[in-house]
């Protein structure tokens, strides 16, 4: 990566709806020196509400499958990456998360022969990756849930909202990861994190670092119950050291961290759209992704 | 019941907190009858943002140890009874939903020799009766759940948020049940009520209704796994129909449903705690609940 650039500017955050506009804004700079430099986006800009729908393509796919199905906007000629669907019994869709899975196959030489690997976020994916394919995958809505219950139930008035978590897990989570490890389901559990404060055996300002250490704790209960033996996380540093920590407590080991793997992604997947793209020199510029947008 | 009222006056809508006010407004009517009137109340009233805390009771506990620590608002003389608590590996709370079983108590046979019985709400109870005495009980945020994740989630931008619940649950409202009877739980199920809309597979009007039956289904997937059978179901019509829907599907058979029992519940402790107290006639009154405030 030669240069990056980042805009708090999710789609929601566009102003007036106006993509062309931030487009410009982000890689004019870059398409001054090069104005027949490719460009490649991916995530929830190829989405109904993005600025581009880019259908989503079934799984399994590799990245030529991808590669293949970019779609392009027309007045700018950014290409953007469809998002993977599962079809069937667990339908499940995902968009930005096949560009870090790509990516991380590049990186990691262990994942290039399969495995699977678990992205932490608002809405959690577990994907199983064999022979270069995304093979399937499972979401868990972790992230949206925390927040919304603690920004809007009962369980996140017992302490101050404004309080962030710890940036290491401390007992509180690891109490909820043990808790949530048993099994009982996280309708069952989520009202310990009230109960316990209100009968003393627990802190009012520990009660959001449990309910963290319950919801991820599910997460990989439920994931390691059907099954996953994950390999590899992907995603930011302390939500990643969240995870592994339940990871352990729960019996799943040590998984490899690999950081952010979307502009190697990028990379893999403009290779195989833009058949003359060459690894870059000093003089050109890398691909750009709406996840720095 | 010789005579009921009602008003929108629940604990943290009394204006400028004045219980006193309300409950001279909702009271004095039959008090101006009997000046004597022993008055008693259950539910959020006694907790610690309501009128006057009463301390909670642990269980196992009867209606006479309820009736004993009933809490007195002094200027009112008002009786209020306290919640109960559960200590040790899984602490729990309830306030009002006691009153509701002491009152089941009285008005099922079967339930007075044991049983376990499902009052469904903001925060779902499961409560264990045996020889007269609550025993135990665990909550299920179902309701809360579903409020949160349908006004504040990504699942609720699907349909219009206005449109209310069918009052018979429908297939939606099944195919929730049976895919959360499955068991991998909440938090791994909850995105296939929008993923399945995504990819065709189930209408966006439909949404609302598939995640109650994911969340009503996971509630009783888990109890059932827990190893409750239960008997008997207390609360609102149309949700013990869901519940009973829910049950009924995932093999439980079916419940008796008792409607409301608070009244018979606050007239059993009141038995106990006012020892001359005579089952009204007509020129008497009712006690009166929070319930109703």
């Amino acid at each position: 990566m030669l240069d990056q650039r980042s805009e708090p500017l999710g789609i929601l955050r566009v102003p007036r709806g106006d993509f062309a506009g931030v487009f410009e804004t982000v890689t004019s700079g870059w398409r001054a020196h090069d104005p027949d430099l490719p460009t490649i986006a991916s995530g929830m800009i190829g989405s109904a509400q993005g600025w581009l729908e880019a259908p989503y393509v079934d799984v399994p796919a590799d990245v030529g499958t991808v590669a293949r199905a970019l779609a392009t906007e027309p007045r700018s000629g950014l290409r953007i990456v469809p998002g993977l669907a599962q079809r069937g019994a667990a339908p499940d869709v995902m968009r930005g998360e096949e560009t870090q899975l790509f990516g991380a196959m590049t990186g990691s030489s262990a994942l290039a022969r399969g495995g699977t690997v678990v992205l932490p976020g608002t809405h959690s994916k577990w994907a199983r990756i064999a022979g270069g394919r995304v093979e399937g995958f499972r979401t868990y809505m972790t992230g949206e849930l925390f927040a919304v219950l603690r920004d809007h139930s009962i369980l996140g008035r017992l302490s101050d909202p404004a309080t962030p978590l710890a940036v290491t897990p401390g007992p509180a989570f690891m109490r909820g990861v043990r808790l949530a490890g048993e099994g009982a389901g996280v309708a069952s559990i989520l009202f310990t994190a009230r109960a316990a404060v209100l009968v003393g055996d627990l802190p009012a300002a520990d009660s959001v670092e449990y309910l963290s250490g319950l919801l991820i704790g599910d997460e990989v209960r439920s994931a390691l119950a059907a099954g996953e033996r994950p390999r590899s996380i992907i995603g930011e540093r302390s939500l990643c050291d969240r995870y592994a920590a339940a990871l352990r407590e729960l019996g799943a080991g040590e998984v490899e961290a690999l950081g952010d793997t979307a502009p190697a992604g990028l990379w893999h997947i403009g290779r195989h759209a833009f058949p003359g793209l060459q690894r870059a020199d000093a003089s050109s510029r890398s691909p750009v992704s709406d996840r720095a947008i």
